[in-house]
């Protein structure tokens, strides 16, 4: 080979090296842990297409893995997958860790707290954001919206309740903060094993469960064993989470966090409409086959009650917290605000087209 | 030179031009002609939210220019604007054109009909999408949900309405379909300047007038010159429109056009977000600020003829148009389901929650 021969082959490997490597967009691999397998209705499936949308959208350059609890094996300690590191992303409830900081039922839903699209509206245009962020800094975790499942209904009750005396020493499955409230009233809250549920009640081991909404609790089949269905008090806009470790979003370019971030908030939006939904398919198919199903609502001295006990609850919880109580100061100012537009809204036109 | 010197300068020069024109990414141009310009509350910052959000996104290969009507001097023109392909994407509302095509009414809202959350469950979920997408077809665009403001007050009347009476005569500034409902019952619907609006209710030149919700009221500042401020049953869940041209749609390569959309969602679902947030504290400051404002809503007997006159003239249209019937048909099958989620949930919360 001669001289110049040489230098044009060397020439040409260099730069077709450096072009190659400074063109060739790299790949980020994240891995995703949920908390719920793909069948459960609605949040099953919300991964995956978190997942299809940001590899299309990024052009293969953002991919995801999605590992569902049954092989992760920490259903409800997703967060902690997430904090520290072992996953990049987690798909999760933010209260379920509340006994770790009791802060981060904000984030889900509180009893007697925002609907839906008003909690939206504090979150995103309320400072209910910026709140989020700074109990999740703390954690090392950044927060997005999930997706809202909407009203939870109260349960399925055996008896009808008509005073405070009817609650005294009833077990019913509740868990959360709604069976925080519902003990200061004299309910046994119990836990009862997923499998075991539909029994308990059937057999008259419990006496109620408080379940999710129609679609969620038509699988269960609790309306073939309960008669009253009793309307929702405490959770009445549960709101799903994407917690990102912090480490790993910092270090995705811009255009792949706004894609991420999008695509997140598209899925979070699919899941609200879903749940609206489902229920409404859902329940017209219950109360089509069960027309013997009361719809009923717990009597007003059992729901002032219910909201004293809750109240008691959050301002003992916000006299130990000042963020606590930060954040609780924030919601109660805004639902002031917001239910009364609720009210001569949406609550007046229902109102006025059922008659 | 030498032979081997330019031999190396000729390879490095095709090298180099290859290599950066195989791999810089083609940029796509696109304009946005809007219906609504900077002034209009949270509609008007729309489309810039998009534009900047599809080019970080893109990094760039998307690029999006916006016309507002002060520029492309046809805010009620628009869909045709996207139509004819002078501009890409139209952002607008689908019911402007209900003249065009009747058919075009049922994306933005129906009077009687579904509420904000229930209307995209029944579009994403209920076959509204496909339908959409059907009608849309014959004017070569591509339909996405554009945000939604919410519901629409039934408007500021300077006298109390008590019975159907009380509307013969009445000159009441309220377009679209609510316009022609109400023409049924004897009121004058009647078109107003923009710039007279305020005047005119002021010096009873006109009894009523319809405009949106608290928001965007307040700016106009009704408020101050009428008393009585009527629940909504005209427009309960106005939805915005991205129109978006077929064949431009169609050259955008898979990434670009799911960027897009998605993006699209993100807007659209900060609308609705916001819409509920400023309305809340409108309202409040309006209330605040003028205590003997008195909401009111409109009798039953005035209620229930409304809906009897809404729902003949959709009749009337269904008669004649199938595709009308089919959708119609649709939305009224869905809202029947729907409507007892909703009572069963969210109303039923409210109802409670207000003891």
């Amino acid at each position: 080979m001669k001289k110049w021969q040489k230098i044009v082959l060397f020439s040409l490997a260099t730069l077709i090296t450096t072009t190659l490597s400074a063109k060739e967009d790299k790949v980020y691999r994240l891995k995703l842990a949920t908390s719920w397998g793909v069948s459960v209705p609605i949040l099953g499936e919300a991964p995956t297409l978190l997942k299809n949308m940001v590899e299309t959208m990024s052009n293969g350059r953002l991919l995801l893995r999605v590992d569902d609890p049954a092989k992760h094996k920490a259903g409800l300690a997703v967060m902690d997958l997430a904090k520290t590191g072992q996953y990049d992303i987690g798909y999760t409830a933010s209260y379920y860790y509340k006994g770790k900081d009791f802060k981060l039922i904000f984030f889900t839903t509180v009893p007697f707290g925002l609907l839906p699209t008003e909690q939206h509206a504090w979150f995103e245009y309320g400072g209910g954001k910026e709140l989020a962020q700074k109990v999740y800094a703390n954690h090392g975790l950044i927060h997005f919206q999930g997706g809202n499942t909407g009203m939870q209904m109260g349960g399925w009750y055996k008896k009808e309740i008509n005073s405070l005396q009817d609650l005294q020493g009833l077990k019913v499955r509740i868990p959360g903060m709604g069976g925080e409230v519902m003990s200061k009233l004299g309910v046994l809250a119990v836990t009862v094993p997923l499998g075991e549920l539909y029994t308990s009640l059937e057999m008259g081991t419990i006496d109620a469960v408080e379940w999710i909404s129609p679609v969620f609790d038509m699988n269960m089949g609790f309306q073939k064993i309960a008669k009253y269905y009793y309307t929702g008090w405490q959770e009445p806009a549960s709101e799903t989470q994407f917690l990102v470790n912090k480490k790993t979003y910092d270090k995705l370019p811009k255009d792949l966090q706004l894609i991420l971030e999008t695509a997140m908030s598209k899925v979070a939006k699919g899941i609200l409409e879903k749940s609206m939904y489902e229920n409404s398919i859902a329940w017209e198919k219950i109360k089509t086959e069960h027309p013997d199903i009361k719809v009923a609502s717990f009597p007003v001295e059992v729901l002032q009650a219910l909201s004293k006990a809750n109240d008691e609850i959050l301002d003992e919880q916000a006299a130990k917290d000042p963020v606590f109580k930060e954040i609780l100061d924030s919601q109660r100012a805004f639902i002031q605000k917001a239910r009364a537009w609720t009210k001569m809204g949406d609550y007046a036109y229902i109102n006025n087209t059922s008659k």
